[in-house]
């Protein structure tokens, strides 16, 4: 089997964008709606937008199962206030919801928070309990900067995360790290934002003890690390100076990496210089990058390729970057798998 | 000869920090002082803070002449007004080009510019002329985010930074990208502004047309270029969504990376994936990475070891990396070194 962790909603019908464009548009009178129930998708459309979409390129690359959030980008933070957050993010979740009870082999949730800037994360809780007690969800979207881009938060090491922490940990969820849309007119979101978020959170873990105050806590960071693998010479040597213990020990119990890394050279390095069992497969399709690389012929982001591909590999150990590792950060997709005898 | 392109006086006499640390305390009342002329360091200090640190390294492990510019998490740009950064930028300047007159075989000046947050960049070009044409200065440090970590200047690709790219052309001086220390708790200086800063430029020349305006700027992006070469897949697949040229013909003929990368993988990945004319020899020592690595029992910061090692690079193309690509992106460096026979 091949677990895809990292799948957003990004092909969602277009009333959902309309329905936020119009509850950004009332930012300051809510009263004058959208109401949630003037939200209407039927189930045709989910399957439709799915069906041609992600699914297709699921089955033709040889993926089986997505776990699959919001789309990032428009989870928007820093837009209006809480209650702003958490009717989006509730009806944003809800639609993964029904994706993967429209496709309960291919398609599993994880929760997008309504988390707002400069508000306290426990008021994220609720919508949290709900999406993994009534919605079957396996995992969570953390976002270090729900400002976008202005990084006005306390860093992850900051006890004004623990509330998140000490519900991942009550139920054994992890947390993929990963920021939305910025609004700073000097990062791009996608080319500059989500790999400096990736890095800057790495780093944050880096500096702190966080894991000692949580040690079974687990944190996806996605595409590849950010910079992390690249330069982790560089994060060994800092880590040295703040004579912190060896990154094995000091954070490779707790953070994973994604596989959305879109060439070949990039896997061949996270392949080596990242233990396999803190590899986790990944494609973010559809996503960021969506054309046909002209250098090979095939998508940028059919990271299944580069994986096959790559010498720094055994069989085995590329099962555990598809599938095994995935089983040991989600335990509840594990559990959900083997309840179906998977 | 082998030319380190990236180099910062880390190791200046404490009379300098103290000097600093005044000119801070009063920073609402510069009255108070301290004068410039309240500096005092004399040649000898300057020697021997350079013969027992970064000369003694430089010929242990074989480079022969360092561009050597003011410690970069020293400029601090966020602190005070244009007049604070005038003085300081004037004082770190002036202490490396008695560096380099003292030592004019082994190292050669690039300037630290007096910016600073909201400050049009018009105003530092009085130091750059006086670097360039009275020091003897080769190249520029660019301070993308003066605010220190808050972003708020426009992106490089902005009007608002030409006046300095006109006086790059007209002198024939690269700029290397290079941010300060942060004052935004979220980032690490090194661990995550730095890399984070060297991204984020390299993804604000990737979204415009820079280099149709200024087809001759150059530069230099450091510690290999953050996360832009092993994500290269993704740039250029971002390159190519937003209509873009290929990368090689967008950026590369503008763009240059240096090699500070602290281990084996990274400069592998970053030869193999970067064409060789666009690599330049650096290792930013005495700097961030101090330390020995456990793994190798050599220095993180002993790059050349890395670039010895790799397979991906004849001895020609080394040698390019080493000397003439410099050469190239510091003209006014080649010239110097052809008026003194090299």
């Amino acid at each position: 089997m091949i677990i895809d962790c990292h799948g957003h909603y990004t092909t969602a019908p277009k009333a959902l964008e309309e329905w936020r464009n119009q509850q950004v548009a009332n930012i300051n009178t809510p009263n004058l709606g959208p109401k949630v129930s003037d939200l209407k998708i039927s189930d045709d459309e989910l399957r439709e937008s799915i069906v041609q979409n992600q699914l297709s390129k699921m089955k033709e690359r040889g993926s089986d199962l997505t776990i699959f959030s919001p789309r990032a980008s428009f989870m928007a933070h820093h837009i209006g206030d809480f209650n702003t957050s958490s009717t989006w993010a509730a009806i944003c979740n809800e639609l993964c919801y029904r994706v993967a009870q429209l496709f309960p082999d291919h398609f599993i949730g994880a929760a997008m928070l309504p988390q707002s800037q400069g508000v306290d994360p426990k008021t994220s809780i609720p919508e949290l309990e709900k999406c993994i007690k009534d919605f079957g969800f396996v995992g969570i979207n953390l976002n270090p900067d729900p400002s976008g881009g202005h990084w006005k938060e306390p860093p992850l090491s900051d006890k004004h995360w623990y509330p998140i922490y000490e519900k991942m940990v009550e139920y054994e969820i992890p947390a993929m790290i990963h920021v939305s849309t910025s609004c700073n007119q000097c990062f791009h979101t996608t080319g500059a934002h989500y790999l400096n978020a990736d890095t800057t959170a790495f780093m944050q873990c880096l500096t702190s003890d966080l894991f000692k105050d949580f040690p079974s806590l687990k944190f996806v960071i996605p595409h590849g690390g950010g910079a992390a693998p690249y330069h982790w010479g560089r994060f060994r040597g800092l880590a040295q100076e703040l004579k912190k213990p060896l990154l094995d020990e000091h954070l490779l119990n707790n953070i994973y990496f994604d596989t959305c890394v879109y060439h070949q050279p990039g896997i061949d390095l996270l392949t080596k210089v990242i233990p396999v069992k803190n590899i986790l497969f990944a494609s973010e399709m559809i996503g960021a990058v969506r054309g046909i690389d002209p250098e090979t012929g095939f998508y940028f982001d059919d990271t299944k390729r580069y994986i096959e591909s790559t010498n720094n590999l055994s069989n085995d150990e590329r099962q555990m970057i598809y599938e095994g590792n995935a089983r040991k950060v989600y335990p509840r997709l594990d559990r959900f798998l083997k309840a179906k005898g998977q």
